[in-house]
């Protein structure tokens, strides 16, 4: 496998990424058709982050962490960063000094399929990390991955450029191209929603606001006393 | 497998409900003589409550929350829903517009061998869940599966009618029958714990306390320098 | 396999233990040539406890907690309990008795490769403990295993009177032996790192202080467009 | 929890275990409408085998055979030995002098949520086995459990007298009460089964002859070239 | 995320195919610079197998299997099934009557981010699968996914074409575009491993074989008596 | 850490080690007491393989099996290859031609906690593996990590030049020091069993043999009809 580094990615509408942000992930997963979830193992370090960001990709090796030097320098301020191993690991391959560096050029956090260390200093700082781990196992810097690659983070493909958004639900990943209409669509859920939230606060029934009953009955449902 | 819902059943009575609640989950299990204990891979998604209800059980299938609609308007005030699946699956079954409905209904948590989603607003309703995964991924409303059967949710059996105890130990079952000897025998042990502690507290040994060095000994022990 | 309790172990020295302490897990393990991290699966039960403290090991038996008993009576103030198992198991071996005795003779901490119960006791105690799981489920006193022999925790050898560092990254292992000499490692450690964070902060690329350019293109990294 | 053994339980009939065993567990599943399935994580230590008995049901604690022992004696020609923990543990707890015994006694298998050891002697012997692991650690008899109770094993329920069928696609539970209806369902299955089979054979399409073309469209499939 | 099935891909060439199968996964994964390795969990039902094909993808849900009866029909003769799951799910969504219509079709194998069951039909009819899981329990037909989309299968992005090389070692995707390269890089690696396979049989050291004696001196590597 | 290794170690006597082979692990762990026992999910890569051998042992690093290449050189005719990892990881360490260069030089086998590729192959040189993983994924040469020191391999402490014990039920080590003792306790156990076995073979009740009956009684085991 080839090692590269692209310089220049397409990103998406900054408006776009801060809409989705605010939306957070379960709406925008669900409004886009529910795809693009990383698996639910990634977790975030800190509670009550939540953000949207363009991803920078790197596709990294177990146990060395040498291109998130080279992809945090392709980095504008607003990206997030999106690590995928070549096999699995759980070694902490990003800390406090990779989180100075990113916070000072502006990246917005780390979704990492791997591990992080200084979750102490990362949580005093506020830099936002979803991983599969914490470890404090530190990293060489000896085999090149690339940047900026599609890579499979977490078990969905990210490519560079995609909207990442995170939150304490986990990490969903919106390709470029539908960004902006996955905007829309979260936007039209969460009207439609807050409708049916004030009918179930009220005290109606799921089973009527969607109409499920004869459906149900239909579909094999007995009542029983 | 029929699918039935079952909407009358028998409940523990209130107030000793109101007392498991209050001694929490590890004085029951231990009360009860350690049984009906949930795997402890069932995590709160947010620390510090401790809850008591009758268990509204719902048997699930893998990707389907359909029964949980059924489920939810079967139940009474302090109601806990509890879900076991069919298989292993980690979607998030259950999100802030059901929690909104069982929140209004009186419901006071909700305990599941699957996913959960709209952590933060959950967090933000202080409405408590106990499950496997935390995970955005929603659900279709295809199969229908059952409410208010017995259930093998994390492990353990669950009848409907159970007490279930939840805190941040984990997730007990008391069975309906042997509530109020659970709750008498978990006053006991409350009781006797305290003296313990006090023992404890001001320097006294376990092994004094309890009388174990003789029987150490006999089991083969040996202390060197 | 002979059951021994050794009444004495050799320490470290007191102020070296107190600076490991300080330092944190990431940098200790790092100074000392990144070896003696526990595997990652070790989680606080509650986050920003910091400590160190000599070890007392405990090698117990699946479901059996006696060996803590006869554990406990043979700490000093500053130390830590550190158990491994003799095949895997998760149920709570340690609760709030046992804390509040530890405590009491003035034990600073548990690092336990099984599970551990009445975490809201013990987080309202503030006894910090580093554990494989949560469980409730409590266990019996019939097997007789050993105190301050060797013990493997979590994927690492612990030996007793080794130091033991632990925080929100997790549990590092420092020998007794070269304690001191970690300490200092760790003290230049952390020197050398400020000024790298200072340039970091000012925007300075890694790439650049760690002078990686000209090795990464050996390497075979190539930049696109 | 008391600790009790159930002499005398009730039976299905031969014939139809017999019947069970021969359809195996994917027939049978299915046909008792996909429910009764123990976690895939059972796997028989050798290939090959398939067996149906009736359950003489164990209920033991982490590293503890002690009441295997007793659940043997309770055995009668046919039976199989189904053993549930109080929690999570691999150890060894059956091996080649208990199915020395069992083999004697006519009992036709065990399935054990926990591990079994002597492997290379139990295959020799011929003994199938349905495991969570595969171990050599022996196990003590200090704390008794019960024999013949309603036991979860691997998340499914087991009631003393239920017919167990197992064999390479994994472990399936079949209550005692149903077990006649479960085989004429299986029967049935079968041949239904097999006329599909050799419309398969002949290169029909399943999309044919389940009718599924106009249900995929209605359901929003769209082809493509 | 719309559902869509589509009719034609491009596939390798034949002769490359058999080519790749010959070589297996390892000299293959190697040769194409070690990427496109499914993820080692992925287990042969039964072992010996060794084959290649083009890949077919299958987009599914979890426990259901509706996607797979209209991926057959697309399959030519040499094809192997692809399938990945929108989220975790050990559901037996293949067996025997699928593998009949799949090997009357000329269709080589499956490749499956879930369970199969039927294992000794399956078995018996030489009908090879690498799969997550062995699980009996059956599937729905009720929410439809795609066809011949990239999917994620087992951590690897897999594109309809790509041709899939597996046997006792796992499962490796080799991209259609680099199928004839990745071919002549095996049979170099093959012949060039010849040479050296000669050489250590005939007693040299790889030390010497591949001048590592320096390097590792370099490096650090002190030898002691 | 510094990378050493070390080229004469002590070894345990011919005879012992060809006397612990032959016995087995369920034996010789059980012999010895109960410890020593790696972490079940260790399994042999094909059925059947017994063996015993001195250990060399090897600390890698995730993805990087130089160290095994300086290994080799250093072991004799009936040593076994033990690998530990300073983190968790299961590529590939191992494959054909470390098979051949190892045959070559009289090692019996690799107990290796990380992966092992080229399965086919080395079933078919009959080179018996026990491993966490198999794993096409192959690995670098680029950080050095120790020979004959002492390693965490599985769970479990193994020193240089202790016996390794390794067949169907799983891998179990034996302190070079107590090696005689433990053959002289296997030899014991064996035919104290020899008998067990024929009484339990004519009928006899494990419960009569033992005397378990009174105990059990003692210990509250209730029997009902």
């Amino acid at each position: 496998m080839k090692s590269i580094a692209v310089r220049n990615i397409e990103r998406a509408n900054t408006n776009t990424i801060a809409g989705l942000a605010e939306h957070g992930v379960a709406t925008v997963h669900e409004a886009q058709g529910r795809f693009g979830l990383l698996n639910p193992y990634m977790r975030p370090i800190y509670p009550g982050a939540r953000i949207a960001g363009s991803a920078v990709t790197v596709l990294a090796h177990p146990g060395d962490n040498w291109m998130l030097h080279v992809a945090i320098e392709l980095c504008q301020p607003g990206d997030i960063l999106v690590v995928g191993l070549s096999s699995e690991n759980d070694d902490g391959m990003f800390g406090d000094l990779l989180a100075t560096s990113a916070q000072t050029l502006g990246i917005v956090g780390l979704v990492i399929d791997a591990g992080v260390r200084d979750v102490p200093d990362l949580t005093a700082m506020q830099f936002p990390v979803w991983s599969k781990a914490v470890s404090a196992k530190g990293t060489v810097k000896a085999t090149p991955g690339s940047v900026n690659v599609p890579v499979v983070c977490a078990g969905c493909l990210v490519n560079p450029g995609d909207v990442v958004v995170a939150d304490d639900d986990g990490v969903c990943v919106v390709p470029r191209e539908t960004a902006d209409e996955a905007l829309v669509k979260s936007k039209a859920r969460v009207a439609k929603e807050e409708d049916v939230r004030k009918r179930l606060a009220a005290g109606e029934m799921g089973l009527d606001i969607y109409n499920m009953r004869e459906r149900l009955i239909e579909a094999g449902l007995e009542y029983k006393e």
